[in-house]
């Protein structure tokens, strides 16, 4: 037991269905032998969900990830401070903010200590989170230094910039923040079972032939390659994800957001996920939202959060996932 | 017979694989009932194609399109000022190059006329043109005033630029320009049988969310919707491709060659086309090259061409294509 790798589940918004399908999913016998989940967030938010969903499991509060529960008990980590009982299904509220960026810093100090090996975030309100007047922006919550890698089928891309203007993502194209990200990608996936990553580098204008694709792109994937990391570029946008998706590439390493986006959900295969890199544990979002019209009626699905918690513990043991 | 729409074939590269596919497509049966061809380029090399091919159709001479050539003859409209016999197969060179240019230019005043409702360019071959010294880029073989709509499946994309820098492209984002392409987007449905064609208008930026979309895109649309067109916009760029292809929309209006261009290759379906609009008459590529390695062998598939030209007459007759 104590080889698995273990995965936070950050509850979310406790107002919205986070809590619900967090309780269902560690719940569940679909990941065992395969990870040990740890809940983080309140306890009594997450008894309130268990009942909303008809169901009474044995929730046992651990001083820390370490500490292993009861046998057939659930571990929750919970830093208290929060009032559960001020707290309405699908209202947003600041203290649902300040509570979920309290757990979000927990979390985050328990994956840098090797706590977990990975984590998972159950869905934030974006109203709850303004509301603490802390974040002025959801993009803000983004670990400093992380990059978002997105997944679906063989495809997978990482672009060296997310919601930034597209005259501003052209200017962020330099040599070296395209080898900075050829590097994490390299490494990422060493890290994630792939003896020799085949990195693509995709161009910014048509054809890859234009000023920044030689200035910008072509000198940082030349120094990749001289440092032995199997990396092609600038290779021509347009065809480049057809050809990861045929397996020629592992990962397109992509010059703004919409680049690889547009790939991604154009296949629109299911079960695509989103894991931040640069961090030396696996963290993923769930793709869901908060479902505030039906937080509370245990209705919520939680395949979405059993797939995302299955890819955290593969991808932390190395382990190649199915295409 | 006079009520089927006229396609014209242009030959392309004469020692290219152009005539061969060309005399091939005009001597199956596969297009009868669906349009009357003209073959648009040199008899000689025609002939020697027919040969290569171990063919021999009646290939007619005719002074315009309007003489309707014997029948079961294939009528080709040659202009002269070609000798063939210079003229090797897999050779660039600046006689074919001029060729080309000169039957390019009768193709054009011919469906400017009226005399042709579709045009099937076969391919060109870059270093033969400009060894003519009059095309520095094949992108100046673009009919002025035209842009290119990309076909496949369901998926119809048009952007408002083709091959400029990517800083570039987004300067070229302009209230006229963007309500220039809607209305030619819409305008040119209408002539292919939409009876009230439905228009996606991409953001230029991630979740089409900041000053580009907003004061150049966002004007463009309300004053197209004021004017009638069923359009809606900007659209988050990522995801109004899925949507196109589930039947949300009939085209998307891009604001970059490869916003339109990563969505359609990545789908990979067979059988994308390129349809030249702003034209009074359909005007399609044959998406595959010269194959100056097979030319004169005989052994070209023509399978491209001859659904580019059912394409053509389908669009020039309001037919719609089947999805």
């Amino acid at each position: 037991m104590s080889q698995l790798p273990v995965i936070g589940m950050m509850i979310g918004d406790p107002a919205g269905v986070g809590p619900e399908v967090c309780v269902r999913a560690a719940a569940s016998d679909e990941l065992s032998g395969l990870c040990r989940v740890v809940l983080i967030g309140s306890m009594a938010i997450l008894e309130r969900a268990a009942a909303a969903c008809g169901m009474a499991p044995k929730l046992q509060q651990v001083a820390d990830v370490t500490q292993m529960p009861d046998s057939g008990a659930i571990a929750v980590v919970d830093p208290g401070e929060f009032d559960a009982s001020r707290c309405r299904f699908g209202e947003a509220s600041a203290a649902s903010g300040h509570a979920v960026l309290r757990w979000l810093r927990l979390s985050e100090q328990l994956g840098k200590k090797g706590q977990l090996q990975g984590l998972v975030l159950a869905p934030m309100e974006s109203a709850s989170m303004k509301a603490t007047g802390l974040v002025l922006d959801m993009d803000d919550l983004q670990p400093a230094g992380t990059f978002m890698l997105r997944m679906t089928g063989s495809l997978r891309v990482v672009p060296l910039t997310e919601h930034v203007p597209l005259s501003r993502a052209i200017e962020l194209v330099t040599p070296e923040r395209v080898l900075h990200v050829i590097r994490l990608a390299d490494s990422t996936l060493r890290n994630w079972g792939f003896a020799h990553p085949r990195i693509a580098v995709a161009g910014i204008n048509p054809h890859a032939m234009y000023e920044e694709d030689q200035a910008k792109i072509a000198p940082a994937v030349a120094q990749a390659r001289a440092d032995g990391i199997d990396v092609h570029g600038p290779l021509v946008c347009d065809t480049v994800f057809r050809h990861c998706l045929e397996g020629r590439h592992d990962v397109v390493v992509t010059m703004f957001h919409d680049q690889g986006q547009i790939a991604v959900k154009t296949v629109g295969f299911e079960g695509a996920c989103t894991v931040y890199i640069g961090l030396p544990y696996v963290m993923l979002n769930v793709p869901h939202g908060t479902a505030y019209d039906i937080a509370g009626k245990g209705i919520a699905q939680h395949q979405s959060l059993l797939s995302a918690v299955r890819t955290a513990a593969l991808l932390a043991t190395g382990q190649p996932l199915a295409a």
